[in-house]
């Protein structure tokens, strides 16, 4: 299938915001979930990480999950991978992408993953000549994550040209695209786009980016709203926003879904996403949750009066 | 007292906050907050608004209530007025700043009103004359408010043209400043950052111009990054976000002040506001609520760390 849009919508709610709750969801309530998402026209989704099933038991399907959502057209199933026996699992079940993780932030990586940095990025070499030895995963791409980009809870500020060195290492090694992640929600637009802005000029034009940003102080829209500018032209957000409560202390939950795909239908820009499909998506994913809050403002407000999406746009 | 600022954070809880709950603050409740909030470094605030005060009994002490105001040092005092006899009152109680207020949308602005769009530029005439013929009233600044510049509730799309049209209208008036508000909490960045593009081209850009975003579809902050791009150094905000509900059906809250003020020191931008001294102004105006729910992220998930805001930079 083949989809005329402007900017890829990436939903990370079956990883991100399933692993972040305490409800662990069946394997057919996340399919249901997946299937009603992508029939709203989500053309990409994480939907599961490949990690240690005692440290994230509702990751513990991830292989069955890849496999039957690999099987619903059009989609893009990606999946997260911390080290090399995720990625040979990962990539065994069929994911079409492979996101293997890593923080720019020496302090954070050490204490996510016990690594550093360069140990990381020798590790992303193994995995990339890993799939390399294999023809049959030939299709199957591998996407560097550089965590931490825009500052770490334990070290603080991180310089850009630590990100860009981690980029640039990356690209070296082999990644087919990077995604760039505010994983404790302290970017403002700004450096957004000054990061953005940097960041082609170093590793070029035309690699895939992606920028995963979380709403923690807010300026969640603003930052994609910030990336765009810069060029980024794929986001990853979570319907519900479900996995961060801003009214908790230290919360941090993605971008909503919907609120992003509302912003960008309104500026113009085609997502190939159902508004109204992907409601009913959220009512799939709610009905399944124990009272963990979600989040969002299209949900309550609803489009503004005469509002075409450009998606339905002629 | 003269601000080293970059941007100028323009408090309207007083006036947009609190004519859209139920609990009614005491003259007393309201100094308090209003203090505390100069205190922390607001260097402009809109206190009250001069209207029938059997329609909006909140507002019936405003004229009080700039007459304490104006005395807080460096403090400037506004006020909204709908009509010639609320400017004779505004002028009168001495507000520095008097907001005259009119829709874009002819609809919206006869609903609200009862006047067309011609008949309120012509009152606006009949206000700056009024001012002219008072010696007295010389410093006080009119400003031209827009409302509904970014859609209409009843009439829906408003054309950028019919917003330079009143634009125009108002500054050959006489108009002093400009206040565009997205009334309804329509607008979306790119749809601001070319509406103020366009409204610098048609009034140049010596005009002080202020912005008014409502957060009813999560984009206010992207909405004011948008802004700044466009030249806009004036916002309109709310502390706490009050006045409005995100989870409730057609809720529609001003942007959060202590949010604002997060991302305009996050970027380098100087607000004069101290971050600290704005949260303890919130819990004063907090304490005088009857439960209605306040807003925002900045209160729960605090600074970043190793943030230092531009105003405290050295």
């Amino acid at each position: 299938m083949k989809r005329d849009i402007d900017v890829l919508v990436s939903e990370v709610g079956p990883r991100d915001g399933l692993q972040s709750i305490q409800t662990v969801f069946t394997t057919d309530g996340k399919m249901e979930w997946i299937r009603s998402e992508a029939a709203a026209g989500v053309p990409q989704m994480q939907v599961g990480s490949f990690v240690n099933p005692k440290l994230l038991p509702q990751m513990a399907d991830s292989a069955e999950i890849v496999a039957q959502s690999i099987l619903i057209d059009g989609l893009t199933v990606s999946a997260l991978v911390p080290n090399m026996k995720g990625a040979v699992n990962g990539l065994a079940a069929g994911a079409h992408q492979i996101g293997v993780v890593m923080s720019v932030s020496e302090e954070h990586n050490q204490a996510n993953i016990r690594r550093s940095v360069q140990e990381s990025l020798d590790g992303f070499a193994e995995i990339v000549a890993y799939r390399n030895e294999h023809p049959e995963y030939k299709d199957q791409i591998i996407s560097g994550g550089m965590a931490t980009c825009f500052g770490c809870t334990i070290s603080g500020p991180v310089p850009v040209k630590d990100v860009m060195k981690v980029a640039e290492g990356l690209m070296e090694r082999g990644a087919q695209r990077l995604n760039v992640a505010d994983t404790v929600g302290y970017a403002n637009p700004k450096q957004v786009r000054d990061l953005f802005t940097e960041l082609y000029r170093t590793v070029g034009k035309d690699v895939p980016v992606g920028a995963h940003f979380h709403d923690t102080r807010g300026l969640g829209l603003a930052n994609v709203f910030a990336a765009l500018d810069a060029g980024v032209r794929e986001f990853d957000s979570c319907l519900g926003g479900l996995g961060g409560c801003p009214y908790a202390p230290g919360a941090s939950g993605n971008i909503v879904t919907e609120d992003l795909v509302f912003m960008l239908e309104a500026q113009g820009m085609k997502t190939g996403v159902d508004l109204d499909g992907l409601l009913q998506a959220r009512e799939i994913m709610e009905r399944q949750l124990k009272g963990e809050p979600v989040h969002g403002t299209y949900i309550n407000a609803g489009p503004p009066k005469g509002f075409t999406p450009a998606t339905h746009a002629a």
